[in-house]
């Protein structure tokens, strides 16, 4: 048999204890959770005969997001990425521009940023957030950029600096307030990836809605989904309606005429699949109960061990703990890696953060800060099943 | 009572006879048929738990559409305009190229070249066909451009042309084999817009399959719809596979590591959808059968007529008559829009051909040929109700 090194050990330990044993099968890393209801709301939509771009559920579950998140307005989008892509777009962001963004995030952050025609421009994260640096980021900006007019350019580049994207990861609110003094101080928007964290809160404020606008995510492995499916929130009414337009191929209202104004998007959420998503977001709050409920048995768990830590959420905020992680106090990439083996093995379908985005080979050439910290992470967390039905 | 001119009174006259009198509520223009079948797909789907991006419906419905469109491969996505944009981006378009397409198309077919960066260099349509003419258009290369090694360049702009995307407009197949002599006279790949054309035929060859790949959608107005959605057809073994590469993040295959190695796109249909359109592509037969008979009745009211004539599918084609098409024998624009006033104000809901592209304000200043018979179109064509049930 093989024998483990300690934080391999207790790793495993912590998985029987909080999952049980497994029997047979596998225990996935995050899974949809659909019952009765949701099976009720799309056939009725399936009845209703709407199932495409217009339909009462879009509407739905629009208005259900504004209520959850407080954001004035929300448009449903078909995918986060498209998400992303469009709220970058419409706060001005133009081919050649650069965007600041984590370089420990999912892909989709950057390819939000090229599909642009812009450059992501990497920063570094912070150890207890998990999400971007606001204090580095401060200090990058001041010795690496210059402000000519209203617009900042990268020094070395040349290339203007156009938004900052902080994402909220694995759930965990980043330092949103401290980030808007430093974007506030250098001119530049900022749009939320919030594509992880429905149900997370800056005290009492959702996260998505600090930023200029924010974008959710409802792919099938999020705390709801929609089969696939984003939204933006904003509380810009022009900047919403702006939205709406370049989503739908930016028509015109007119009885018969096809005119459009701008070249645009076919970016809407199906009526088909709000309707999943407003029969998910009826059980939301169940959904968050039995993660954080989750949450504390890894909590628990991890409280006695020797090598591991869990990442908690940061203090003053509430997260929806959609990803549970736990830390190896010494970062190590290898023993990162033997863990990884040893519980998939055993059929926990644990993973690791995101390969760093600037070690992509898309991305290996653009501008970044110094990224220790996004380099030490790497190398210490692991993402283990975090299925609200898991923390019942 | 309103007096109308001879071809109001025709029309509405036809539209009687062949939809019957209204008494309550409209006839839409195309509806999507949703039946038991449906139901019983989309539930089993959501009992699976995968609705997502990954599902057997998915292969299942990918596996259909190649029975029946004789394509080897298909790729199911998120709605026909990113399906149209990745095919572009997949055959080399890049930004800064040009992408011949017909001046007369839904605004989609402009914009995805957009999206890749490139400028439609629009081409005129054919009287009988509605489609791009393949000779008006070689007679327009021959005197617009300039071949330069492997390359063809708008003598003009100096902008490299990249590819030709000829539609099928309303179903109706356009000249492809005329078109593939001319595309490869000038060394251009055509890239097949058939959004509209699912169950059109060329001979016994499928629409889309003609050149190097081709696309659907499956949007609600679609002859069958999955709420949205898309997919791309090729033959193209390594196309094919670059393709579905790009459209799930470019992420390379690993037990647990987020390697991709290129920008690209979250495009994939969810399963969710894929379901809705496995139940839809069971009953397409059915469609088909319907809509035909639907348009042998207007053709039929038509024939009478001395103002108005029937679109029929071009000789040696089979057409899925998608939208039934009305024709002014004598274009006229202020008579065409009393024709579609009068209907719709019966509750006919009628819509004339899309307003010429090259006349929307992001595009006219766009290269383009002459385009006499698109103008000639526009102020002759209206679509009549169309959905599949009414010619029950």
């Amino acid at each position: 048999m093989t024998t483990y090194d300690l934080p391999t050990r207790e790793f495993l330990e912590v998985l029987t204890s909080v999952l049980g044993p497994i029997e047979k099968s596998t225990i996935a890393l995050h899974e949809p959770n659909i019952g009765p209801h949701e099976h009720k709301m799309v056939a009725e939509c399936l009845s209703s005969g709407w199932v495409s771009s217009v339909g009462e559920f879009i509407t739905r579950f629009e208005n259900q997001l504004s209520k959850i998140t407080g954001a004035a307005h929300v448009i449903a989008i078909v995918n986060g990425t498209s998400a992303l892509h469009l709220a970058l777009h419409s706060v001005g962001i133009k081919p050649g521009d650069e965007v600041i963004i984590p370089s420990l995030s999912f892909v989709a952050t950057a390819n939000a940023v090229a599909h642009c025609g812009a450059t992501p421009h990497f920063a570094d994260s912070d150890p207890v957030t998990l999400g971007l640096d606001p204090v580095a980021l401060r200090k990058h900006l001041a010795s690496a950029t210059t402000q000519q007019g209203d617009d900042l350019f990268n020094t070395k580049t040349g290339r203007r600096i156009g938004a900052i994207v902080p994402m909220h990861t694995f759930g965990h609110p980043m330092q949103i307030e401290e980030l808007i003094l430093i974007a506030n101080e250098f001119g530049l928007p900022i749009v939320e990836d919030a594509a992880e964290s429905l149900g997370s809160y800056v005290g009492k404020k959702h996260t998505g809605t600090f930023g200029v606008c924010g974008i959710l995510s409802f792919n099938g492995n999020k705390t709801i989904t929609t089969g696939g499916g984003g939204a933006i929130l904003t509380d810009d009414e022009s900047l919403a309606t702006k939205i709406r337009h370049l989503a739908t191929t930016a028509k015109l209202a007119h009885e018969w005429e096809f005119m459009h104004d701008k070249t645009a998007w076919n970016y809407r959420m199906p009526n088909l699949n709000a309707a999943l998503g407003c029969a998910q977001l009826d059980r939301l709050d169940k959904f968050l109960r039995d993660k954080r409920n989750l949450a504390n048995k890894y909590d628990i768990a991890l409280k006695s061990s020797e090598s591991l830590e869990f990442i908690s959420e940061p203090k003053g905020t509430t997260s929806n703990y959609w990803l549970n992680t736990v830390r190896l106090k010494k970062p190590n990439l290898q023993i990162r890696n033997e863990l990884l083996t040893a519980s998939r093995a055993k059929g926990y379908l644990c993973r690791p953060a995101w390969n760093l985005l600037h070690q992509l080979p898309m991305y290996d050439n653009s501008p970044r800060a110094e990224l220790p910290v996004a380099q030490m992470l790497l190398s210490s967390l692991i993402n283990v099943p975090s299925s609200a039905n898991l923390g019942l």
